[in-house]
């Protein structure tokens, strides 16, 4: 999501395509692995160093290189002179804070995507890691920012034999990374589902003082996650009506269907903010509500009293003369007549209903 | 609508068109019929196996195969099979959470829709299932997820000879079958009037303390409502504009006029939407000036007694000289004074018109 | 405007293009008139008969059929065959509760308005009629709710041999017909006009008690009004851009006038809206600020009671020896301490501004 | 800008191009020059007559004619036949209640502008007069409603043999009146921006009770201004995209210029009203943050002396056997006491920051 | 940024393409330097007089002319002729208060950016200069309001044989100035954000009574950025979109990248302002919680002394016959009375949790 991390203004006054890692450094150490594969034949390995990679690339079938971990500056320029990748394209592999896009440098499509963590979202902010994705004619290059098995079923997936996968081209594997991202999605929205249900539960109960802030540490989530997945719509949107002869015609459908992902993830999420400015409306007229209910209750009892000590303060006074004190009813009369004032002014405010 | 089901997430991991129910489970078995017709001929049956079912449908005229409740796994399968039908699309019918979409794969069209079910809406939350309807050359197929007698009527007019659509094809039929699906938001929308008249009843009376909660309520209702008509209207446009050499050119006049219900139905809920928050803004200033009234009053009381309460204090003092005290008409004096302030500041609040 | 009349519920089920009336019937029986002109010739005549008009029409020139109050089911299903129109056409015209629009039917041009009456604007809701206007080749049908003498000043302006009209054809009367019924718009926002600038004095004055009634009111109105005119632009502009034959190009600037009056209208109930908003705002400030004021004063009289009637309590105990009780000059000490104390209170208020 | 002047709805039945002022009459006579120019020649004269005009005109060159304050009917007829203009034109010339516009009649522009005059735009509404421009393959016709010398600049210019303007033909000439139009808005935003800095001088000191009006009046003459503006901004954009032969290619570039005059005009609009809306909600947080404290410096004034109140009222109870009423430094205790309770709770208040 | 200095409507009668500077002038002396380089030689001098300028530039490679500091009108004028620059261009390279835009000329693009300078952002208002950039076949001239250095940087990549640049033609260094003038967008942004955390802190903390100001005060920033932003971002899809021909297809990706850069900012922006606006809701509600929680405790406090003070009242009344007056524990069972209603006020507040 858009940060500016002291490392952006580093750049200010450097060429553009200039290799500095920008953002937050989420791995140490890159692990490269190397899977060859068409429909007959698998192959993989793990890669040491990648100037000799590009002698294992096979001219048919599919060559998928992934890092986990984003790789040193002189191993990703001696990939771009392998793959004769854009500079402008190593350098947005390392800028890990960019919004998702889609760009055909004509030998090759870059994407960038932004893979939410859902671990444990109910605890300070959301963990995101930024996922970019290259093929060509006989490749792939996956570059995830730390090593989290996200790739793994997709690579049980082409081991076997049998798979969709295998039958088809680098565009096909590439669709394949980017479902799997936007899958990902689902467990993310599940969490704050739950959190949602949660605090529409206390809100019938009774909102504890820290709802309010609860309430705006969602919607700030909301908000960063709704910034990741306009553009990753948009996307999207450009993958599908892109001409590209990279892009099967058959896969097409397959990227309509991650369309209709985002989509319902983008409905589901307005779904939740519905929910929240719902909530909220709820909660201060609540709030607002019992407010008010406490000072009526109290402003009841204090007028009710006033004309009573009133009464009080009159017997109390010392004139030489006042008949009242000298009755031998006097102040049997005195509380009669502060009891039907009482009595009185509570049936006044019944009837207005105001207590 | 939208909402995050646990399958959703029991999917991730799993490759595109991988066979999973997704959303709740409305029924449990599926009712399968077939009927056949062309303008002079018409055939109804019950089908037990979908593995035969292909043998009974006929090159000419219009083969209507509808599922009363999803059908099992295998039964799909065996259904894709034997209608050429892609992967994604079986998939879509199960997964019973989508919005309102047409898509066309060639050889046939693929519409989803959703349908509301009006009988309780005043209760509890809107009921819905997912209607999808399938048309190619020859054939139409429909699932709903409950048998709830939707399609009935349409039954009805396919027996009666001289009906349109026993002389038109299956685009017709899939018209007809949105027809029906689209006409009962009319039914819904009568409901809603109905409880938002009396809301505006109980408005003027005296609103109970539930009228917040209740106007939340139908609130959400529409937000639902909503969410899941602007994408049928957007489906329906594409459906006008697609250039499908499976729509003939007069149902699309039929098109147009479902678009117009629908644009009629979203301004009916725009309309709802507006009743609503007027009734939000007349309500919300009751309350406030019914407190101001109450808040008002009291301290005007409060207000009167205090220099009442005062000079009978003063009159309460204990020193050894105190005049007025000894006067022979000290107590009628300080009454008449008391009634003279009383009666003034009454006047100056009457003018004031504080009272 | 949108409405959901129980009859559009009794059309569920009914195949598209049932004649059916939906919409509150707004007069008993039908006037059909018959005109007939060409630049040299004019022929008027009451028709009886829907099914021998056919043989009145001629074949150049315009045949003006105009229905005052919707006609008969089947005396508009004679006229549908006579006239070659479409079930939908036909269906659209009985429905009176539809959005401005325009359809082409290639041999004519559908045209449905919405008419204001702005005879009582300031009582009740806006009563309004469906106009619905057809017209092909050498033939123009319109079809009123009621018979309000809407196009009296069309008829006498046919009857005029010098007028455009009797040059033209049906295009330019369907225009006259058009025009007509948008400069009723501007006696309505005529009507709205002067109500607001009443409202906006009795705001300068006094709001009374219903002020924000009334203002619900009109806002509704306006909202109302607008539902109806945003489709009215959309279908003027569609009819500028059809490449209808039936259209000449002379008529087009002709629309294209029309289309600045709607412009015109939707710009001057804007500014109503903006009026009324700014008058919202300062009817909420204006009540706020006297509640302020209100409670300010009253809040500043008690809380200066309240130090003198703490000194009177002093100096109302009944210790034994308490030294003030006994001075010659005590009370008036009193009085002295207790207007110092008021005095200085007020000097203190007023200069804070409190009072 | 829009507003319903009786006339318009006096129009309602008469034909469109009917001749009728519509708006308020701002001059009884209006002036008629004709100037006409090329590289080489210049001619100008006070035309009295209308219909003898066409004889003066040349056919190379630019004959500008313009009218300051309207002409009247026949004069404009007169006008229509000699120069061609169709109906609508004229009509439109005469209904001074307009939007910005531009219309292509093929052999001459129209356009219609509004001119704000900023001599005194701090007291009551914004003055302003609709302009008309015409111009042809070799005229310009301009109306102005009143005499003010707007384009009096622009005939120096032609007058000064050196000016592009004598080089180049009608449409360089439109574009000169266009722009001085447009360049008086400057002059009405300055106006505009001294008062706004007025206003935030009077925010920082005191806001005075007027405040809200004189904003409410701001924000309305704001509204007005927007509502021209919009509209001049989409006429010249279509005028920029128009494909006239009436403009030349290197005049487009002139048009851009007045282009981006307006789009600067918009943004300080914009600017204004920003400014004005964050100047609202700083006078209502101060409003309302004086208020509370007002409220709460009284409060904690009535809630101190309460509690001694209280105190006071004990000892001036009668109760035969009182032990403390005896003591000897009974009193001095009663006041210690007192003065105990209220520094408690001052310094209660004081580190609650109540006070 | 729009502003209307006085300049702006010096400027009203004069013919469009007047030099005349508009907006505050921010260096008094203009130093003009020219860079001419191609692969191979690299030259570069001080000038002192433009009109010999023109003999100095070579046919091939590049000739950058900078100024520093804007130049004088005759200045200005010769260069004017000396590169066949249009008048408009001439009159926008003075008129500094112009929003972001690209203008083809044919011969030349000219481009005009505004750069915020981030030197102290925390005080006073944003400063920022307008950069004038134009290239054309084999020049590029850029002007500056002062000279701050912003292109030092180039200037060094210049110098130094190996970079891109040398290899390219002006569209590329034009490129080049553009992304060192976004590229100082960061460096602002990352004062505001430093501003802003440092306001989240304040505001868990307690927010001081300036709050609010510095919040307005950055969110005026912010508009102000934001009204620069939008403009830039569609100056550079136009220039994406440009078909001139002096702009290489290689350069295009560049191009993209700073589009790129441009929606990174306008992100951030986005999500500072909802950020401001998180802290604007809490502010209000803790600021308005806190008032209620005062009222409260101040409200319930007053309410319980009210019904003891009143109990007082009754026994320091004067009757002759009171008996509790004479009793022996009267006045010991006065205090346990008290003591009860308040024990029993106290534990029905807490009960209802008001205290
Ligand atoms: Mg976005
Ligand atoms: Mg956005
Ligand atoms: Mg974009
Ligand atoms: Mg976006
Ligand atoms: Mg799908
Ligand atoms: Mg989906
Ligand atoms: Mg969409
Ligand atoms: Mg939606
Ligand atoms: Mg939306
Ligand atoms: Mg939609
Ligand atoms: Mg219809
Ligand atoms: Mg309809
Ligand atoms: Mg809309
Ligand atoms: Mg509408
Ligand atoms: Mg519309
Ligand atoms: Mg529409
Ligand atoms: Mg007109
Ligand atoms: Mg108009
Ligand atoms: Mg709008
Ligand atoms: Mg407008
Ligand atoms: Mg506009
Ligand atoms: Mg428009
Ligand atoms: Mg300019
Ligand atoms: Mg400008
Ligand atoms: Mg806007
Ligand atoms: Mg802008
Ligand atoms: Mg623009
Ligand atoms: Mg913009
Ligand atoms: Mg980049
Ligand atoms: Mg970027």
């Amino acid at each position: 999501m858009p940060r500016t991390k002291k490392t952006r203004s580093a750049k200010v006054g450097l060429p553009p395509g200039s290799l500095v890692h920008v953002g937050e450094k989420l791995s140490e150490k890159s692990k490269i692995s190397l899977i060859h594969y068409d429909e007959l034949s698998l192959q993989e390995m793990e890669i040491q160093q990648i100037s000799g990679c590009a002698s294992f690339l096979k001219k048919t079938g599919v060559n998928w290189i992934s890092f986990q971990g984003l790789p040193e500056i002189p191993v990703l320029e001696e990939l771009g002179l392998s793959f004769g990748l854009h500079p402008l394209t190593l350098e947005d592999i390392l800028n890990t804070d960019q919004r998702p896009k889609m760009e055909d440098y004509g030998d090759y499509l870059y994407i960038v995507l932004r893979m939410f963590h859902p671990e444990s979202p109910d605890r300070g902010e959301l963990k995101s890691e930024q996922i970019s994705i290259l093929f060509g004619a006989n490749f792939v290059l996956s570059f995830e920012e730390k090593d989290t098995g996200t790739f793994e079923t997709i690579r049980e997936r082409i081991r076997n034999t049998k798979g969709r996968l295998r039958k088809s081209g680098p565009d096909s594997l590439a669709h394949a990374l980017m479902d799997a991202v936007v899958d990902h999605y689902f467990l993310l929205l599940e969490n704050l589902e739950e959190r949602i249900e949660g605090m529409e539960e206390d809100l019938v109960k009774a909102p504890s003082a820290g709802f309010l802030n609860t309430l705006q540490g969602l919607k700030k989530k909301m908000i960063l996650l709704r910034k990741s997945l306009w553009p990753l719509r948009e996307m999207i949107t450009s993958l599908e009506r892109s001409e590209s002869p990279l892009i099967n015609k058959s896969t097409l459908l397959y990227v309509r269907d991650i369309y209709d992902h985002t989509i319902h993830i983008i409905d589901t999420l307005e779904t939740f903010r519905d929910m929240l400015s719902g909530m909220l409306d709820i909660y201060l007229s609540t709030i607002s509500n019992r407010m008010n209910e406490v000072m009526k209750v109290l402003t009841v009892i204090a007028t009710l009293f006033m004309p009573l000590t009133f009464v009080a303060g009159i017997y109390g006074m010392n004139f030489k003369y006042m008949p009242e004190l000298e009755w031998r009813w006097g102040y049997a009369m005195a509380w009669v007549l502060m009891l039907a004032i009482a009595g009185g002014m509570l049936l006044y405010f019944r009837k207005k209903n105001w207590w």
